[in-house]
């Protein structure tokens, strides 16, 4: 198989777009990665989203959006893995540049999620569990996330407040993001002072809900080298699954799909994660990073709050995470998140991050995680030069 | 890029299965195409499914789908292109063997339809149209279709009992398949009888709405000669996409992304439409099957209904079609329509048709339409011994 590149990226804010549609929002995100990669036409498109359907009553939308960015006629799919769409877009890119289908493949990721009533995107949202097992059951999605922090808790004998660190780290990088939703720096108190929304978890636990969009470019590696920009290579792309239903787990308190997608983008990489200068982790909730850091070797079990409480995780700590906001701050359109995680790589990696700029970044990871950790997908990006 | 072959096929009956949900039946194709292929462990699963999300509450069902077969782990996502979501998914599997990803990939196309009220359903494969140019105006997906045979008959001078001979072939063909929803034969005197749909597509120019599951596995082509089966190799896998609006489109009576495809796939192989045994197209309606055979090369433009009332599409015929019976009488399930047809063309090329086999097949097309054209995708195989 071929090396692969990353040679253009776009992104637009995330935030409440009303007066954009579905395939406006694309086709901005679309448009700037194909200006910055400076490639007129892709040849193929794959599109992460997860719900089309449910809140704008369309599918189709690999075809819906090349027609609308002038691209008629190009392939084009989309992709679903619950909130790991993104990524796994972006893997089938990866995927047909590296196998030789072609020398020009876009992963878009896209998500519009505010036209309708909350209750129906926390409805939808529910589509990433189990419909029969847990669904059926009324557990929304937080409400599974609020089970395990609540026994993570129990477990290992952590407060609430032992938390603050994810969402005060992510807010805190979100502020000087261009693109991010929540902008805006949060307190310890204020964590704390947060309502709730399923115990344990608050509001200030919880990422939001948002529209936005993201692409990236994805070419043969030798085709990059001729790029302006610094050249990212895709050092490492792995994906893995697990059960959706959290009671079918063998341990409800392990990633085990989180730590095979690592483990197979450190053993395809020949990295570990004592290499990585960031990680774009898939903070949704508080809870599912301290779960992250643990599966991805970061931190042993029970101490993946540690990081946040030690303040290991900033962007002057051992292992910035969320360098940009992540999930929580710069906001979950949850089938673009994938590819936003990507691309904020790529402005680390490209020296591109402006006040959230890690001074030397030579190798980050994206890891983007669909339902309760059923599908994760992990990529291992590099700067060349 | 590695030959492939399809080592190994699987279905479940095409019916209203109200004692079987969404993941019971993809399981049981998925295991059927596993023993049929005689290996044990993929290492890839795209899942074809389009209304998931619509009629079952259910995302990411490719996780959940290798969960309940027992492959927990194994990477899993689902495509969608409307009703092209099969196909979809087989070139997906198609392209992760012929690009070194892996060596085994299964193909599984699986719709779970009839649960809910039929308007449910109806409601929710109008998805597949421009939810805010077509779907918006109440356009239902019939709807479109009878805009497209109304013009036609307008522009060709073709009356309603013209599209006979598409209707009563694939049911004929169905009534010999153990799998097809609906197995009786049907004259020429019922086709103009049946009741209207939408003036002027009736009852019998429609394919049903049904429950069913699909799959293939794909393998490298080396691999697959120590099969005891007749080795099936993939000639060619090539899509293309249109508007999904058909106001939009350059011409509504050509299907140009079918045409693209079928080009590219007839170049791929080095063959032309004259070369194949038999066409397993996409008779969702019964103009779709006259616009299709246009847009492949087998009849001039306004000819292709002529096929059907000289009898050139009948096993006996110049060029058989839908020789299970189609989407017509076999039924459409509608992500899993696409995966049925690779694994009948396998049926023929194997000899494995039974009272449907066609003498001495060895070369036959599978085509897979999303929406009214939008999203087309075009499979060549071919007997190897």
């Amino acid at each position: 198989m071929r090396d692969v590149a990353v040679l253009g990226i776009g992104q637009t804010p995330v935030a409440e777009h009303w007066d954009s549609s579905l395939r406006d929002l694309a086709y901005r995100a679309l448009q700037a990665a194909l200006d910055d990669a400076r490639v007129p036409v892709p040849q193929m498109l794959f599109v992460g989203n997860m719900l089309s359907g449910a809140l704008a009553s369309q599918e189709n939308v690999g075809a819906l959006i090349a027609d609308y960015a002038g691209l008629r006629g190009m392939e084009a799919f989309k992709i679903e893995a619950a909130c790991a769409s993104g990524a796994a877009a972006a893997r089938m890119a990866w995927m047909a540049v590296a196998g030789g289908l072609c020398d020009i493949a876009v992963a878009l990721g896209v998500e519009k999620m505010t036209d309708g009533k909350a209750e129906q995107a926390t409805a939808a949202l529910a589509y990433a569990a189990d419909a029969e097992y847990e669904g059926e059951h009324g557990l929304s999605f937080v409400a599974l996330n609020a089970l395990m922090m609540q026994r993570y808790m129990h477990e290992y004998g952590y407060r609430h407040s032992d938390f603050a660190g994810f969402a005060i780290n992510s807010h805190a990088n979100a502020t000087t993001n261009p693109n991010a939703m929540f902008p805006s720096a949060i307190t310890a108190e204020q964590f704390e002072r947060a309502r709730p929304v399923a115990a344990p978890i608050t509001l200030l636990d919880s990422s939001g809900i948002g529209d936005g969009a993201a692409a990236a470019v994805f070419v043969p590696l030798d085709l990059a080298t001729r790029s302006p920009h610094p050249v990212v290579r895709v050092l490492a792309s792995a994906s893995a699954t697990d059960t959706v239903a959290l009671h079918d787990r063998r341990d409800p308190l392990f990633l085990e799909a989180a730590h095979v997608s690592a483990q197979r983008a450190y053993a395809m990489s020949g990295t570990t994660a004592e290499d990585m200068d960031f990680f774009e982790l898939h903070d949704a909730f508080t809870i599912m990073s301290a779960l992250s850091l643990e599966a991805s070797g970061y931190a042993p079990r029970g101490h993946g709050v540690g990081m946040a409480i030690d303040g290991e995780i900033t962007r002057q700590g051992r292992l910035p995470i969320c360098t940009l906001g992540g999930l929580k701050a710069r906001g979950h359109p949850v089938g673009a998140t994938g590819v936003y995680q990507i691309v904020e790589a790529v402005q680390q990696l490209r020296g591109e991050a402006g006040p959230n700029q890690l001074a030397g970044a030579r190798l980050g990871m994206a890891q983007n995680i669909g339902g309760s950790g059923a599908n994760v997908i992990t990529h291992i990006l590099e700067r060349r030069n």
